[in-house]
């Protein structure tokens, strides 16, 4: 990291940083302006005492150089990760799965009845949530265990992985053990405790980006799962708040390129909660599969009226059969496939 | 809440939400212009079914009218919530406390001398982390129940109620046990199962807004507390994200009238995390003591360049005793008291 | 507009708000819950009377049903505009022309060269700033008229219309006289001279939204050049800011479908200023156009590094030709053509 | 500036970078890590080359050290300026006057007549639009000329200097020549034209802060007045878009202290517009007090429900009287004086 000393700082005032630098084992490199100095102090783990340095007095600001994640990013590991999941499915490969169904498992025979809307049309992961994190304590939050169940039932019938979401450490080993992804949701970006439970288990992992959390944030909370063992780790855009509130929130596509250099795990793209239209969910879905996502997550319902929760952003069945033709041009074009 | 329909709905597409209404028990409103029809429904718990309406393809949008938080509400509560603390100390009433202490517990010793510097200048109640929510998991994560032990020991030998964060379901009876007031950081806000806990045990909570947190969605996480049982719930606003990066974080002090109106529930501010430059939170403090905060949160070190997290944002102690002393001054005119 | 009383409104205060009603020539239609009345006040420019409410002290709060500009929604203008340019070039149709060239015009030669790899790879329109807003007073401000003329030769020698910013009312004429474009930067969206001297004069005019600009304002900001008689105007998203500072802005793709469904002009995208990083140009170049622009500006530079202004965004002549080949192919794909 | 080169960038890399460093007149400081090379280049006038180092293919990224704004900084200038007005009324110094009046001057009389209001409470300057940015064409768009011979006729009768806002160019003189501040509101903090404008005449400016403006840019566009001359500028916050729209926008007090270390020039604060809800105001601008503002701009209007502009801000007079009594007493606690 590179060390900014204040305006017009002493010989005396510097030598106080340079020491602290040499006392934890790094080398100065001092170079001088007329009234600026600045120090480089370059090396393993140096950003690790950022803080120490930015509360000195004779320091006036810190800039960083080098990455603070390191099993998350380029450098540790080249080559994209690809996630395998059951019946040959893969995220990170030249296919782009599409994983659709409810936002919440409702009953048996609707998740049933929307998965094979799903299937028909080439969605190849089923989700669906049976903890269901709502802003209200008032509104319905999920059949939980029961709810996975069904997901595994249904999944193993038609022969898709499943994903569905924990929201508490208790919650992990449930989702777990009836589904084939565990997902996080935006709100628990930064809970640790829940990010160290899925490190602990096998389970591939979907981790949501919170709508505050910047790509820096959101790899170090990467590198918590990472950091306990699971390397099968998913990151997934959104929707990011933002001053604009026409859309439910901004899906940052921005972020892909930028993820997608700086780390070897797999992007996802949820147009869904990310617009929170549903009749713009199309073509936020088409811009994310030209943008890079390795899959695409998509809200449907056969009956939004009736569904229990986020119906206003739930593809109709016809709506979802289009969209299905027209990413499979698309992805042909991008040289991938769906 | 107020359906408007879409643009030149038909009167079958009209008669299919009037219907829903009357079907859900509420009886609706209709008011026709030339090309839009708007159509009220009013009444206990209309808001619930917000999503429902949402997702009819008749619908265009919806304007809430009625508040979806209840128990947090001046409508439930008139008169100001006072939370009792140990050795007589009070928030929500004409005394405004000083909460102050470092970001990080990290040796008995030094919590002790903070606290005696704390105490000394007229703070009254003690903070200081035992499980530290860091960004990064290579950072310190602070020294557990062996921490919250020395808040024990030290909060009881000064006779100073002390606050600590859980960040899990797990951590909060170790937290409710050792100290007077369980704190939910920022990251948590909307960790619905940790609220849940909060609300379950006897000691009071105080509820950080999340750096994207709207002031409608912190009122519904309080709720999710209070509908638990525990009423003894204070709100702190500790920062909002922005796209100024000139300061750590946007304290928002227009929440806090805003907030005020809203419920009943004491309101904390912390100008440290706020605005995260040292030299520039006593300004902060003044400008929270003006807005009509019920107590102040501070983070000092006696030796900030030493420190386990967060140095470059705690107070020397001089700068401390300097504040506090304004505070007092400050205070008295407007009608208050440190 | 709902006019929502305050809470427990008397008859008297809720006999106020409908008689202003009344006096202003519209019919209330008041709907009672049991404490809150809210009263419809519908029809032809209701929503010009919105602080006339808003200020009144039995009033919580107004929401708004019709929109406020009429000339720009797709309710005075069903069909899509398509703009005419000369050389047989349209902004609107099914055709996606690309828009490229250097940020700012320094030398003939350098804008010949640029403009000939423009050409040379299927980009029709000729961009370039002879007017530059910069930050700081002491950055390049570019060739101001005898810039302009280059535009105009050039763009004649090579058959390609041009686009160039006007700054102020004065350069409007000047930027009139000599390109086929007027381009409305980030910085004036709101700017109402400017956005009034442009709607006076006959060339097309392209709007910038602004970097906190709303998709309401933005359209309204549109309104004021329509509403002096000039309709050839399209709006152009070039990114908001937001809390994410790894890209220079956040290019809001959201808002395409968005603004699309409400307005019949056409929408341009400028994902070079949006991301602000030449290497993820081109992967956003992409979900633009999946995402529906009608055009897609981009900025190139033979030599970037020696560019007076934005370099570090300009796609190098190669980059830029790969992106075409592969913009040709995808927009094949999603049913329209570069 | 530091400029890091790209991951294990090679000799000639480097090489390539240095040259162009030796060639620019400056030295190049080279300090290497394992995998990084970082170069510092210090001195006057390095951070122009900002751009042209960004631009090349050897370099990763930029980190500023020196401020790229020089008149409005504190190194230029370290006491700070006081903005000396008629009267005996001054801006930045041991007084804080409040700047008091309509947002819209609508006739003489209620001119008049709330100046009255203003003056008796104890406020010293008289605000008031005549040339007003309205976000829609068909709103009331302000007197002109006719409204600033009120505001001088009103001003000299109440001996009170007066501000106005001008929103061109050609208004700049209009508003010179009749009142004696020059206001450039938030919507043209980025007009560098109208900005030069104010630069090249006599009376002071307030200029306000953009709602995307961070504080460099803020003070950038302050430079671009005193390079022209006209040293007499303040800076105005009124408030910043985020995602929070329970407030109308967000009073930035964070930024005071940070802006108050970096220049010389005064600051003013606009609760009114900051907030935008009337009841909240008062809470604001003592919090604006406590932070450290040299002058308030408050709105007022004797009966808002007929303003024709921000009525829903304005205080009522009764309003005003007391907030007036509360600063004064206030001030004093702070070592000021209203």
């Amino acid at each position: 990291m590179i060390i900014t000393l204040k305006r017009k700082a002493t010989k005396q005032e510097e030598k106080k940083v340079v020491d602290k630098i040499k006392k934890l084992g790094y080398i100065p490199h001092i170079s001088k302006g007329v009234d600026i100095t600045i120090i480089g102090m370059v090396g393993e783990f140096a950003e690790k005492y950022k803080e120490t340095f930015e509360s000195m007095e004779e320091v006036d600001h810190i800039s960083e150089i080098e990455k603070p994640y390191k099993l998350a990013s380029r450098e540790f590991k080249t080559e994209n990760t690809v996630i395998k999941l059951p019946y040959g499915i893969e995220i990170g490969g030249t296919k782009v799965p599409v994983i659709a169904g409810p936002c919440a498992i409702e009953s048996k025979s609707v998740l049933l009845e929307t998965a094979k809307i799903v299937k028909a049309a080439g969605g190849t992961i089923l989700r669906g949530g049976a903890f269901k994190p709502r802003s209200s304590p008032y509104s319905f939050q999920g059949l939980g265990e029961r709810g996975l169940k069904y997901m595994k039932e249904v999944g193993e019938k038609l022969q898709m992985p499943t994903i569905s979401e924990a929201m508490s450490v208790e919650e992990v080993p449930l989702v777990s053990k009836y589904c084939d992804i565990v997902q996080i949701g935006a709100r628990n970006v930064q809970n640790y405790d829940l990010l160290k439970a899925c490190g602990k288990q096998k389970k591939p992992v979907l981790l949501k980006r919170g709508m505050a959390t910047t790509i820096k944030e959101w790899l170090l909370s990467a590198e918590y799962i990472l950091a306990q063992g699971n390397y099968n780790v998913m990151l997934c855009e959104r929707g990011i708040r933002t001053f604009e509130t026409a859309t439910r929130f901004t899906l940052d596509l921005n972020a892909i390129p930028v993820v997608k250099k700086l780390t070897h795990l797999p992007v996802v793209l949820d147009p869904s909660h990310g617009i929170g239209i549903r009749e713009h969910v199309p073509s936020m879905a088409k811009a994310c599969l030209a943008v890079g996502a390795d899959a695409i997550a998509i809200e449907i319902h056969p009956r939004p009226e009736e569904a229990l929760s986020d119906g206003a952003q739930s593809l109709l069945p016809a709506q979802y059969n289009k969209l299905m033709e027209e990413l499979k041009v698309l992805a042909k074009a991008l040289g991938r496939e769906i």
